[in-house]
């Protein structure tokens, strides 16, 4: 191990790569990891100096704050390579600002900017052979921030470690899935902490998402626990229901996460000519308008996959089968996504960030 | 360090104790723990051998899931040792029941009951020089479950790790409390997790505890999230409101968690002659009690306190005080729960458990 120190960042180099053991056209989403990773720990009030270090395993006492109360926040966003070879990220800023939004729910401190983009701009320096070219590949970046205390009162931690880990990725679905909407389970309450990306918000999923999977359906649309009436959002995607020619979804609330392609979805959707109300949208709407014919499509949007379609969605015990339909706002919306992240096409809202 | 296997579990015994070190007039919750710890792994669909080793800190992945989707569980409770020195728990087979509705929520899997009862005893037996005589002192023994599978897909861990862990406690709340009444926040939703120990409905709790704790509170009591009218219950406690000689206290839900301390209450009020109404009860029923003089106490019930006794609340910036009153529910039922625990006695419903 070379040790250089950075002027803002200790730097510990890896020696090797492990990356010619690395199959990148089988990967496992969120199995493989690159040579290093960032980390900075908070103590005694104040975030210490940065560091870069091999990706490794590290220590933690059992009575770690976040084993016991779950004070732990995440990000997941994506690097892109050009074919140029050059580095690219698709509007990092507004999960920066998201993380610290969700800290702040938790009461956990706020991360300062400088240390996010140096750290994120430095790491994927250091690790940019893992990111390959060809649209569909990606290096997905996982910031997150765990509580370190050694200490079982249920109370916030006083120590916190925020990290970046790195892991390659192709597309993370592949086929149309067949969505359930929630009638008894819910995801989250109003006044809650549905609109963070906590750790505990996933958890909270896996059960009644388990239990979907095993009638065939691969994930689940949350509605709003009081009716379970509202449509809200899928477990790692918002959701777009394409009414006639109009694409409408939910608006963001405390209940739902304000995603990033959420959000860019809406302005190419407008760029493109096509309307989108931001409205809460009914169960009862929706099989409405898959009975009379007027549901084109339903599409969940998210950093993994981008844009997942979905071919059929179940309630109250009854499928409603969505027809295949030529020229998608699916598969257009996805590709003109696809051709900012990857810089192949021109940038007018400026989203992309060069590493 | 020597190494013993039992035919059950694996033990590493400490060779010093750092019981020396300890000043037991002086405890800080949560932060002191005993000589050793019991660790059992789920590997390949099955729990593997049990072990109990020195307390120590662990090595962990980055990727670990519990640090991204938050599957933790974990159980609160305490061991006690009477005036022979004989070391009991209370009604520990209820959380051992509860442990395992947590987990089934979080789609972990469920921990045998034999390496629970074996694995506490054995731990308590090696550490019971940790258990201090007299009334108010305790061992706290905190079981939990961690997500440790290193792989940040949004999907159940396939790995799992189960500890149990002790720290020497004292009283955990000292005096009287004052509660602020939920009126926008919230700590679970209908269809949810409320209901489980997860890690992820305490840090959920922080934020709003904390501008409450700003504001001169120390807890919140918690209302449901459609209309913030019904009472639920307070951060790590049950709640019962006195009103005149009955005592209510709202029904467990899937919002709310089934306390031990909360149903044995409810039978020793029962026993005392007191009559106890398990209904909803709402925060308008409760402001008029306390302005017709017919609310005479509110105490938290849990594992850490026992008996909480709340002194005031505040509802819609309204502040209601609450008279102080001889022969209080509160100190009788607490009393007489001690008593049981501690052994000093009769145990007519059977609660104690002999380690
Ligand atoms: C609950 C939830 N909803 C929606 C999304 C989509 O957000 P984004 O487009 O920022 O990835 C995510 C994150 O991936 C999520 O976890
Ligand atoms: C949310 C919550 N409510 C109530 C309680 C009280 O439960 P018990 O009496 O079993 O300790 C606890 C646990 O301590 C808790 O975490």
């Amino acid at each position: 191990m070379t040790k250089l120190i950075s002027h803002e960042i200790d730097i510990v180099k890896s020696e090797t790569s492990k990356i010619n053991a690395v199959d990148f056209d089988n990967l496992t989403f969120g199995r493989t990891f690159t040579d290093h990773m960032f980390i900075c720990d908070y103590e005694n009030g104040a975030w210490q100096t940065p560091r870069i270090i091999p990706y490794q395993p590290m220590t933690m006492d059992p009575s770690a704050r976040v084993f016991h109360y779950g004070q732990a926040v995440f990000e997941g966003m994506k690097a892109y390579k050009d074919a140029d070879g050059k580095v690219w990220m698709f509007r990092p800023e507004d999960n920066f600002n998201r993380i610290n939004k969700s800290s702040a729910r938790l009461a956990m401190p706020e991360f300062p900017k400088e240390y996010f983009f140096k750290g994120l701009t430095t790491l994927l320096q250091m690790d940019s052979d893992w990111v390959k070219p060809g649209k569909g590949n990606s290096l997905y970046v996982r910031p997150f921030i765990i509580a370190t205390d050694p200490a079982i009162s249920a109370s916030p931690s006083n120590n916190y470690r925020f990290m970046i880990i790195c892991s390659p990725a192709k597309a993370y679905y592949t086929d149309k899935i067949k969505v359930l909407v929630a009638e008894k389970f819910s995801r989250s309450a109003n006044g809650g902490v549905g609109f963070a990306k906590a750790a505990g918000n996933y958890a909270a999923q896996f059960y009644p998402t388990s239990l979907a999977q095993k009638r065939g359906f691969q994930q689940i649309i949350w509605t709003d626990a009081d009716t379970h009436e509202k449509l809200e959002e899928a477990g790692t995607m918002n959701v777009f229901f394409r009414i006639n020619d109009k694409l409408v979804t939910a608006p963001v609330s405390d209940r739902i996460l304000d995603g990033v392609t959420r959000k860019s979805i809406i302005q190419l959707a407008q760029d493109n000519g096509i309307e989108v109300e931001v409205r809460p949208i009914t169960v009862t709407e929706l099989k409405n308008a898959a009975k009379a014919g007027s549901l084109k499509e339903i599409f969940g949007t998210g950093t993994a996959a981008v844009i997942s379609p979905i071919s059929a969605f179940e309630h109250a015990e009854e499928l409603f089968e969505l027809p295949n339909i030529d020229n998608s706002y699916a598969d257009t919306l996805k590709d003109t996504m696809l051709n900012i992240q990857h810089n192949l096409t021109e940038d007018k809202h400026g989203w992309r960030y060069g590493v």
